[in-house]
């Protein structure tokens, strides 16, 4: 990672509320408040490591409003609202000039239908495959190996990563991200038991992916037995993470890794899932509801709700019943003790 | 996903036991009860959603023998054995037509091995690589970008899509289906702990995939350290999950998303995994044994069993106990209570 | 699996402590003491199998020293330190034949960037892609489709099988392993929440693998925020587990399949996670500690520690838990005779 930051640079990014001490380093790396060294530059966004300032050795460091901390020398605090937004800011410049958009055009490697559609503002990297009736749109780079399948149409200024998969008939809107590794369009997992065997139950619907959403390495969204399964606006789902045919996902939902969400679910807006949670099918999850790691769903869930355990119930219950699970050798003890003086 | 049935071609579809009510309407689209609008086609396939029917807007609707619902004008319900299976055959005459067969042949950008054996009537598509020594047989379609080892035997009639790799001296027998990213034959984990460092125990064994074997994306099969990892015919295994090395699959299971199941386990005939299910290794599950999601197998469980929970015990136990452990605060109030009493 | 051994080539390679009986067969195959029939090769691996040596109809097996089985006619028995430790000798020696080293050069239908730097020794197989500014070290073999991104390091002697995705910037050391499906680097999951959407926190730091590591099928390494997310030499890694951003996992670890690791957490040297264990984020596992399997891991743990359950506690203190809990029918009976007594 090359990064190069003067103070000057740093303020008209930054724009911060205050300036506390000053610096004679150019910045040259970005590093935890704890591992930091002289030219880098370091964030205090987890209240956690609060004790970390004092003794940071950073050369610049992005404190919330409300810190009291003072710079020892040669070191510079810039106070800001919100440091990691800050740090987002920095990071973004570095990733824009790490990653330099390629530029438009198809990789002579790559191989397109003729009856596929790609806009000329577009950059399609080595060995991408696009089947025929597929649509590419403004912007959009396919970076290494992606197959965009039979009649798929893709938005503009989408980024697909290598070993993308989106099989037939789906529909990608603007500004999608994918990282690599994504099948979207899988056949949902559906049969029906005749005479001793499972027969295959052919899914013919879709996926929906909206406008901003992000999917993480490796997951993977089926498509619906008919109709749609589809993402909302803005929603961001992390790495290994499957999504069943028929699930309805709301806008600004965070979805993280290695959750399962089975067949005709459906999460309102701004639902979060953390990590290795599993979801029931056909049920709803209400708005802005937050389900804590490894629980399980397997019934409605209000809107607001936080949920835990499994089968999943309010957290503040299930940290209840878990206090007292842990208090049963004593409740133990008690009942014989009641028993001998009986 | 274009649908055009007409009334007649339903019947001749269909076979329903009894057709109550009319339409005009040609058929354009499948969707549930709720969301369906005039000209498209609906079905009962789950009683919940029963009270669906009366208000559904659908133009024909699938049910089930028994039913007593009435349809209101312009508006056909088809009675069925199994409105499931009627629906599934229709979705295979819509699959049929939105994803013809493709012609044999191989794509120019495909890379075969000179010693490989390709049959005339398989379709080999865009950057697939086949090595020395493996075989592919009739009729066998591998869509785009899959990768056969040295040696892999694959059957008949099979279709793997984009980007599955299986590694070498595999065997693949007839009518395997691939959803994209499959890894089979990826080495087992075996290591021996020598002197502070795991050394890898070599995996030379293969994996066996019998005849109508299913398996869903990015899931992976490992190898076996000798002798075969085997899934037996049939068998339907959804996205994301994980077989270790020497599992012994039975016939006609089911594995939902995220399982996990750990090396030499054996799982008799038409067990069920619920979704994320883990699974110890050297473990036997039973014939038709059933486990609810998220359960954790650490011990033989026997034919027919209905297990739940972790360490997963049977159904209908673990349901009670989690009853009474909701129950614990009433518990140390009772017992609080007996001891003032005393 | 062509498998051909004489009695004095396994002398050679295993230098039994003991030798016990003697055969008249070559080995020809391997098989588990349940299965082996004449011809084939054995092991005593696990003591759960012990009963299994007495009827086995292997030619040859290999025991630990201290058992005191006696051979049958016509088969021999191998006295040895670590049974499997032999058989994986023997099971390297049939890997080297299976899958021979392939000849250095480059696939004429890879794609190798002017600005990339491969060695002479290495192996460029099929498909594979290799961005600008990145190096690939002696004898290092890519086997068909990777992908190496922009300016990515690559040591020697490593091998990378079909679909492994390596994104820009990252530093992979000697000998490294990654088995099919690997994605490192993708990126990390972050976001700032404002104004009602999820905006995007750029990723710019990178991943380290150090010496040695093995990583399996479809499993997934981020890129860090800033910094590195590091594995640390001689780890290894099962299939389809999750590695956040910012993660620094030491020497020597164990992570078995379906594991997650959230962002910032440090596992120290030698930690062992069975499968499908959930780690938060921003903790510490000490040295040596061991996880059971589906335990969600929510606080520090100390060094040399064995958890189980979620939250996770010592193993001794959950497993006694678990077994009160089973207790609490008869206690719920207790309490009521107590209740009717008094």
């Amino acid at each position: 990672m090359q990064v190069v930051f003067t103070h000057e640079e740093l303020i008209t990014l930054l724009q911060p509320k205050e300036v506390r001490g000053a610096t004679t380093q150019v910045i040259r790396g970005i590093a935890t408040l704890a591992h930091s060294k002289t030219g880098d530059l370091s964030f205090l966004g987890n209240p956690k490591y609060k004790a970390d300032v004092a003794t940071s050795k950073a050369s610049a460091i992005l404190l919330p409003v409300g810190s009291e901390d003072k710079p020892s020398e040669d070191q510079v605090f810039y106070i800001l609202e919100n440091p990691s937004v800050g740090l987002a800011k920095i990071c973004l410049k570095i990733e824009q000039s790490l990653w330099p958009k390629p530029q438009p055009g198809v990789h002579p490697t790559a191989w397109i239908s003729p009856d596929a559609k790609v806009s000329n503002s577009a950059c399609i990297g080595p060995l991408c495959v696009i089947e025929a009736g597929a649509v590419i749109g403004d912007g959009t780079y396919l970076q290494s190996n992606v197959f965009i399948g039979h009649g798929t149409k893709v938005g503009n200024q989408c980024w697909f990563m290598p070993g993308v998969v989106i099989s037939a008939e789906c529909t990608i809107k603007d500004r999608v991200r994918l990282q690599p590794g994504v099948i979207i369009g899988a056949d949902g997992f559906g049969y029906e038991f005749i005479a001793g065997k499972h027969e295959k139950v052919p899914q013919v619907g879709n996926v929906i992916l909206e406008n901003d959403v992000e999917i993480g390495a490796n997951s993977t969204v089926d498509r619906a037995r008919f109709s749609a399964t589809v993402i909302g606006e803005g929603t961001k789902i992390d790495n290994l993470v499957q999504v069943g045919h028929n699930v309805i996902i709301g806008k600004h939902c965070i979805i993280c890794a290695q959750c399962g969400i089975a067949g005709s679910t459906i999460l309102e807006d701004y639902v979060v899932l953390a990590g290795q949670v599993g979801v029931s099918g056909h049920l709803t999850i209400g708005k802005g509801a937050q389900v804590g790691g490894q629980a399980g769903i397997t019934n409605f869930v209000a809107p607001g709700s936080k949920m835990l355990g499994n089968p999943a119930q309010s957290f503040i219950a299930e940290q209840r019943l878990e206090a007292l699970r842990r208090r049963l050798p004593e409740l133990f003890k008690r009942v014989s003790s009641l028993e001998e003086r009986l």
